[in-house]
Order: structure tokens, then sequence, then C-alpha cells
């Protein structure tokens, strides 16, 4: 094993990567970080995320770790790695963690945004950020369904299966926390906590929200649909564009 | 002359666009409303801005009027016109204005404000919308160069050549007000008022100051490069994504 680790804290603007993971024939947020500290460093290193974002969404608190043989300075790689990564993407914290400290397996829990707006007039700037809703929706009706989520549930029927290689087994999550907050001139946000998120949890949960929202579902059917464990008897995602990873959450002590 | 005159405001992130103007081969703002109005009114008209902004210029209070035979109701047409336009254009309002109201000719001023960030780890979803300069940089400096902008001046030196069939003669501008304000987070905007601006006239008035900023200029070289009314020895235009027109002024009584 290699005797040193090092995290870092990335903010990144999704809207024009194919997302974290490398995939084929697609620029993927990992593989340019990576490809950057290849130059830096002069050797080849593996970049492991918390978890992976969509093609679209954004980030304000991505966490990787990469492991190396000798020690870094880490305001040095922070300042190198922002010279090279374009200006979407910035690495906000280079910190030296303890030698098994893993971003993936050690995180306790996530915290993730989705932001829509309703107005009758959207704010342009807000458009690659922000899901833009017009005509009717009561926000009362999807503060009532908030709570069914809360709690420990199989999220089953509110996950999309994840790609090939990255199978989930487990489909039972905590959301510690989920609430509708308002940020002014029509803009909200959903904020969830949980222990963790199965592939497209939080944009499956969203999608049933606004719809709930509308009018056109009710909060009673929630029961339901976790009974079903069934994908297909939800709703749809919520488009990428409104979601961002906010923080990623780990033990007090992994740091070194 | 058509009887019926109605004014927009209009915003846009100018990222994905090629400017206001229509450009042979490019996505013109101005064409996409044209296209747009032609679909709800059905009929083609000619819309005419307060004057073109380039290509990554945003705007948040851009004008442009068109002339028509019939009147319209403005909400209903506020709205259509929105659910045709991608959503970094918004028309913020659709009033009806004297029928010989012109939005380039009738205009007493614009105010336009050009943002840069000085940061350590510049925020990356302001990318778009701020010049982000690394480095030292003595903001006092440029406060001082300032004053030397102020009032009315021939600012052939600071004007590029408009491109064919858009010639200016008279270089004489009066710049109102010129001021450097901060906006937290090492984020800075100069904020430009005038009667009128040259082409890329605030551009390259603010490359000049950010270099005088980071000392590779001096103030006291301004009135000199005022006399030479030459563009060549001026310093380089500041980049386009950093600007946006705010507000062009019209007398009070141009609304009917």
């Amino acid at each position: 094993m290699l005797p040193y680790t090092t995290r870092l804290v990335i903010a990144y603007d999704g809207t024009s990567f194919s997302g974290w993971q490398i995939q084929p024939n697609s620029m993927g947020i990992q593989l340019l970080i990576e490809q950057a500290l290849a130059r830096v460093l002069r050797l080849s290193v593996r970049l492991i995320g918390s978890g992976r974002t969509d093609a679209g969404v954004h980030a304000l608190g991505q966490v990787a770790h990469f492991r190396h043989e000798k020690p870094v300075q880490p305001i040095k790689l922070l300042h190198a790695l922002n010279s090279l990564l374009p200006p979407t993407i910035r690495v906000l914290k280079v910190e030296p963690v303890h030698p098994r400290f893993h971003a993936q397996h050690d995180a306790l829990g996530k915290i993730y945004h989705y932001s829509f707006q309703l107005a009758p007039v959207p704010n342009p700037f807000l458009a690659p950020y922000t899901l833009q809703l017009k005509g009717w929706m009561d926000l009362s009706l999807i503060r009532e369904a908030l709570t069914f989520f809360i709690g420990t549930h199989d999220f089953t029927s509110f996950a999309n299966e994840a790609h090939r290689g990255s199978a989930q087994k487990d489909p039972i999550r905590t959301l510690k926390r989920l609430e509708l907050v308002e940020c002014g001139d029509g803009r909200w946000r959903l904020e969830f906590e949980g222990n963790g998120f199965l592939y497209k949890m939080v944009r499956n949960i969203t999608g049933l929200l606004l719809e709930i929202g509308q009018g056109k579902r009710k909060a009673e059917c929630i029961p339901a649909l976790f009974a079903a464990r069934n994908r297909c008897s939800a709703a749809m995602a919520a488009p990428a564009h409104g979601l961002s990873l906010i923080e990623v959450i780990y033990p007090q002590d992994s740091m070194t």
C-alpha cells in the first residue's frame, strides 16, 4: 500500500461535462482531474470519488482521494491543478489524510440540494442551475409529502438501475433530513441529507414531489409506491441541472 | 408608418450566443427574438435594439422595439415569447410606447458593469460571468485611474473599428460615472454610466485599468493615450464574458 493519501474537495459547474465518472467517448470530471494530477506529479494516479454525479449535475463539495508514494505540498498542488483544469472545475481544498482514508467507503452521508424556480419570468442566469417551472404549484402539498420520505426505507421504487459494474445491492437508506427552503425571487430548494443515496434517488424523489405540488399526484400514494418496490410506478426523474452535491460527510478523525 | 410600437426589455446569458446582432452563419439574439415574434404575431417584424452586444457579453436590461399594424396584448406576448425562446434569453417586459419611440436613437445613456474576481480559488459557477484573475493587484491604483476617464473625451484610443455598415463618426462621449464596487468573496465590478459607448470601449478601458492594477502601466499615461487618438497605444480589451449591459436609459416620456 502506498504511504500517502491526499483528499481533494472539488466544486464544478456540471453543465458542459458528461458527469463525474469516466465514460467512453466523453469528458468525465474525474478523468480531467486525473490528467491534471498526472501532469503535476509526473506519474499516473487513480482518483476515487465519493460517488459519481450524472451529466449536468453540479457539485459544491465533491470529495475524492488518491494514494501516492512521495509527500506533496498541498497549496502548491491546489494551484497547479487549478491552473490546468477548466475554470468551471475548481479544486477547493487539498488535504493530507490518513493513509487508509477512502472517499467512498468512509463517507457517513451526503447533502444534496435540488433547486427550482417558480416565476412568471424566470432568471436567465439561473437556467443552467435551476429547474424553471411555470404554472400553478402548491408548495404546502410538497411540504406535507416530505415527511413520508424521512427515515429509513427501502428506496427501490425511487432508484434507477445503476450502470454495469456499480451494482447496488442494499436498497435500504436513511434520509435524515428533507426540507423545502425558500431562497427568494420564486426560488426554492429541496435539501436532502442522508447516509447514502441510490442511483438517481434524489432526482426521482424530486420528480414525484414536483408532481405532488402540481396536483398531479397525492402524497397519500407514497406508502404504496414504497411498497411496490418498483421504479415504474413512480414519477419521472427531475432534470439533472437542478441538482447539486453540496457536501460529503466524513468522521471527524479522517484527517491525519 | 405603422401605428403601434412596442418596447421589449430583455435579459440574456450571452455565453452560448454570437452576440445581439445577426451575423452570417451564427445565432444572434436579435434573430432568435425576431423569429419568436414572427411565430407569435404571424408576421415578420424587424426588431431594433439599443445597440449590439458582442458574443459572450450578457445583458440584464437590453432594450429593443418593433413597429406593428395591430395592437398586441403585452402580458400574452411576454409569455408567448418566453415559451419560444431558449431559457438563457428572457423577455422581462413588453411595453406599449409612443409610435415614434426608437430603442437606439432615443437612448440617453447606458450602464454597463464589468465583473472580475481576485481569489486564490475562484468560484467555478462565476466563470461564465466574471473575469477570474490571480496574482497581485492593487485596487487603489485602479481607483486613482478612474478619474482620468470621467467626463467628456475623444475616446478614439479606446474604441475598436466598428464592423462595416455601422461606422461611428463622432468619437466624443461623456462618461458620467465610473466606479469600482466591491461585491464580496474577492469579486469586484467596474460600473460605467455614459451617454453612449463606442465599439469595445468598455472592454478596452477595463483592459487598461486591469493592467494599471497589476502595475504593468501607470495611470499617468492615460492623458497621452487619449491624445494619441490611436487604438494601438492602449491595452488589450478585457474578455467579453465579464461584461453585462445593465440598463438603457430613456427620457421619462417615452411611454405612451
